[in-house]
């Protein structure tokens, strides 16, 4: 049975992730790739509903592993609901972060370990994982200047500090180095045009392993 | 270190949990006792959200999986915020629902696994159980007459049907069953001093345990 990719995009605040996902899409619908692009928090009724409490309020104030269990509530529906679904009928998923930020902001950004992350991600994604992970990687700094340019009204995550957002990074590239087939890093500091060379010369081995479909 | 006592109180809709619930509260400060009355989903701010999708959002689907997952952060927010804070200080609480609701709404009437529900509630209660589960029991067809008059808009859980309530009822019945100590079964269908008769004599020696606060 033929199935779709999932591919994941991964990165810190003011990496530029929006236009580069855009543009991802734009490569695989260009080949002819049915895709599907989403987002977590998010991705479903619930998902929003669940985004605007994790991202919008501020207001709210929350344990660390209360956020870990909204962010794999949310990803619980999205599975469910979006990716199997689509992956099953042979459409690619392009989601706007997945697993890895659990790791990245719950756990090196909150603290929580990684063997209790490891314990919802088992009983929540049941094996399911990312065929490919493109994480746009920058210096916190630079991130920083771009989100505060963008938006003066910081979300939860977007208001928290330096220290954060630094093992926030540190985590995502721990990570890549576990796993450096799958998550792939790409310099997001670099001029656009460079990053989408980048992400184009990843994506064009995964596109021709499917010849059916170009 | 002197600490408060835990008790939850289960039952279906229609059971009288409210008047109950309240009449606990009456006799454990009648002896002095400090409580704090509360219930789940809810008790925080972030919990009072999550009951306002899970309980009142009949508009929004969701998959078991996802209902289990909002149930356990809302849950995790009161420990963290709320119970285990005032069980520290010598407080006793008293909870609308808490984790036997999980296996019996969750489990017996959504269907997950007894198994895939311990998961959750090893990760989040860490150990934490209640002191004493007292469980107003009713028949089904009781318990319905009871809320269709007391509520025309029924909401997620009233709404569903009649094998869901007895599912439900099963699966409390067998956890006190296999829990005789902690759980608690009084008949709810007697008349109100009756119930209130059986709650008392549990209630007694719980009480009677701390001569302190008499």
């Amino acid at each position: 049975m033929k199935t779709g990719q999932l591919i994941t995009v991964e990165g810190s605040d003011g990496s530029g992730k929006t236009t580069h996902l855009d543009y991802i899409c734009t490569c695989l619908r260009n080949r002819g790739v049915p895709v599907v692009q989403t987002r977590e928090p998010g991705g479903t009724d619930i998902g929003e509903a669940l985004r605007n409490i994790l991202i919008r309020r501020v207001d709210l104030e929350m344990h660390a592993d209360t956020e870990l269990l909204l962010m794999f509530a949310a990803r619980m529906e999205h599975v469910e609901k979006v990716i199997r679904p689509a992956l099953k009928s042979g459409t690619w998923v392009v989601v706007d972060r997945f697993i890895d930020a659990s790791y990245a902001y719950q756990g090196g950004g909150r603290g929580i370990s990684a063997k209790r992350i490891g314990v919802l991600e088992k009983w929540v994604l049941q094996g399911l994982s990312p065929d490919l992970t493109i994480l746009l990687d920058v210096a916190v700094d630079v991130g920083l200047g771009r989100t505060v340019s963008r938006n003066a009204d910081a979300d939860r995550f977007e208001a928290q500090d330096l220290e954060f957002k630094s093992a926030v990074r540190d985590s995502y590239l721990d990570r890549a180095r576990q796993d450096p087939n799958r998550i792939r890093v790409v310099d997001a500091s670099a001029p656009k045009t460079a990053v989408q060379e980048s992400i184009r010369a990843i994506l064009e081995p995964v596109m021709g392993q499917f010849p059916g479909l170009t």
